[in-house]
């Protein structure tokens, strides 16, 4: 399997980010990608290569121009105030409130974002639309006619929606692979999203559309971050009703469950009639994840790429979350390896 | 006049909130109360009294039960995981998601406030009662024919709103005496705020009523916190259509533009019929405020006082905002000295 890699992900190195209420060194760190991509390279798992440049029309066709401009711009703004440690939101637009964008950097910041855990930097463009383009490189591969390909995306995308950020996530990653696929002739694209976070963005982003599926595993948003959003009664609205679908686990799910919800994932995919496949590939499901509360062991990712292989379509994996930088490269490409095998 | 304090007030002295991206020591401190105290007994304003408790009951006609069960309970539960640092929450419900309260402490933070500003601390909820009754027992003597009260509030409450807390803010003292005011017979109350920032919390509780008039001079939300809030446009809905009236003005606007718009707002409240008048009286509109970017001097609050009394309504003093600390208390007095000279 080919695998699609930047070291401009090194661009987004953030500081610290607000959790349990302290600002602590943030959980999604360039080791992470480091480490995959070790792994990758171990296994023998197939050539790696650079991205190419995609440009920004594949992302207007997902995301806001306005959140386009403030991501592209953001850091100038706020380097611009004299201030050089990452930028971080203060407040933000909840129940009740207005939905205007702000003048100030400070009030932009608090508009496009839904949490106070992603870090804006100095590098986070250029970092973040290197994830793109390598999310668009691999799926240029599946077009040519591979099978599947792996694309190293970081920083990760599933939580930013068409106009925010958050959760680590700027620009989604995923989302503008599918709807490139689509554009490039894809009937219906089916977007699984097996990691432990919901992938709010990915389904605020379709929601409304019946061309593209999504469904995802996750922690229970009762339990879980991002809370808001990720129920089982989300299903998917006007057009797009029916063309989602939520599993959430409670806390200290192991296998055996989070197995069974697999199995449902992909007989809806089967059922929906998709034909092209976006996996938003998360291993934060793993018993040692520092920021998670699954219970997957290292062996099971191969049984998630077996079951993923078993649905027959072209298949685009785009790399998510998993924060036990130790085991991130070990899971994540267990899951490709048995996908491959699997063939 | 009577000025109402309570010692709990230090019950809330977070240690930290962020700001410009770095958590700072809070500029809502203890320290702030106490200088509007001293300057109170070095002017001989009058006698200053404890508080009476007045117990839940009015706070419920103003909050809603789950967010009072959540402010009485959110310390417990967060100290129950081994956290013993302030209580931060960590992400938002933005446009798109749903507005439903998690099952745990972090989803809940996230759920019922709307900055990352405001820490919950041990003595939150007693700190923030106390405030509450501090307020009422200013109403009291109002009730019982002085013409006018100071309750010297801290923390203070003009930014929280029915269900979500925020911007050092936790219960609306002002909101609360307003509503307990009508309870015990008042026609129609008007709350003016002249605090540096939006009364964001007062306006959404009472946005759709008649019978409560709120009128606010501050920040323009363009540039300013709360930012999603405290546009010219928001003028009241239903029955409360014509009762809100919001002054925002720019950065950098001086005594002239200001005492123009306060001229404004007192012409609306008489205009309105109000028979009983509650000030959220921040004096962060001082030019040397460390977060704000008005230019008022300490004499420009002599004739604010002035001119409300020029209003000729029974007057609560409700304390707000003002993190000059070493200014605040001469500032906040000023302007009741010359309200009562005005008699």
């Amino acid at each position: 399997m080919l695998t699609v890699y930047s070291d401009d992900h090194r661009l987004q190195d953030g500081k610290a980010e607000l959790v349990d209420g302290k600002l602590q060194p943030c959980f999604e760190m360039p080791r992470r990608a480091d480490m995959v991509l070790d792994r990758v390279k171990t296994v023998g798992l197939g050539e790696v290569v650079e991205p190419k440049n995609f440009g920004k029309e594949p992302i207007l066709r997902v995301h806001a121009e306005n959140f386009v401009t403030f991501l592209e711009t953001a850091w100038d703004e706020w380097s611009a105030l004299g201030r050089s440690h990452d930028a971080l939101p203060l407040n933000w637009s909840v129940r009740g409130m207005q939905n205007r964008e702000p003048e100030v950097i400070d009030g932009k910041l608090s508009y496009f974002s839904f949490d106070a855990g992603t870090p804006v930097t100095a590098g986070t463009w250029r970092a973040a639309t290197a994830s793109v383009n390598v999310a668009l490189t691999g799926l240029e591969a599946v077009l040519g006619g591979a099978r599947s390909a792996f694309s190293l995306c970081r920083p990760p995308g599933h939580h930013a929606a068409a106009e925010y950020y958050g959760g680590y996530c700027f620009l989604n990653n995923a989302a503008i692979a599918a709807q490139a696929w689509r554009d490039r002739g894809a009937g219906r694209v089916a977007i699984l999203d097996v990691d432990y976070h919901h992938g709010n963005g990915t389904q605020s982003i379709f929601y409304e559309r019946a061309d593209v599926f999504f469904t995802s595993i996750h922690g229970d948003p009762r339990q879980e971050f991002p809370y808001f959003l990720g129920y089982a009664e989300e299903t998917g609205s006007g057009p797009g009703e029916g063309a989602n679908a939520n599993f959430p686990l409670r806390w200290g799910s192991g296998f055996d469950l989070w197995s069974e919800a697999l199995d449902q994932a992909c007989k809806a995919i089967t059922a929906q009639g998709a034909d092209a496949l976006v996996i938003s590939l998360g291993v934060d499901t793993f018993k040692e994840d520092p920021i998670s509360q699954f219970r997957l062991e290292s062996e099971d990712y191969f049984r998630i790429g077996e079951r993923i292989a078993k649905l027959g379509l072209p298949t685009l994996f785009v790399m998510e979350g998993g924060y036990a930088v130790e085991a991130i490269g070990i899971n994540a490409v267990n899951v490709l390896t048995a996908f491959e095998q699997a063939a």
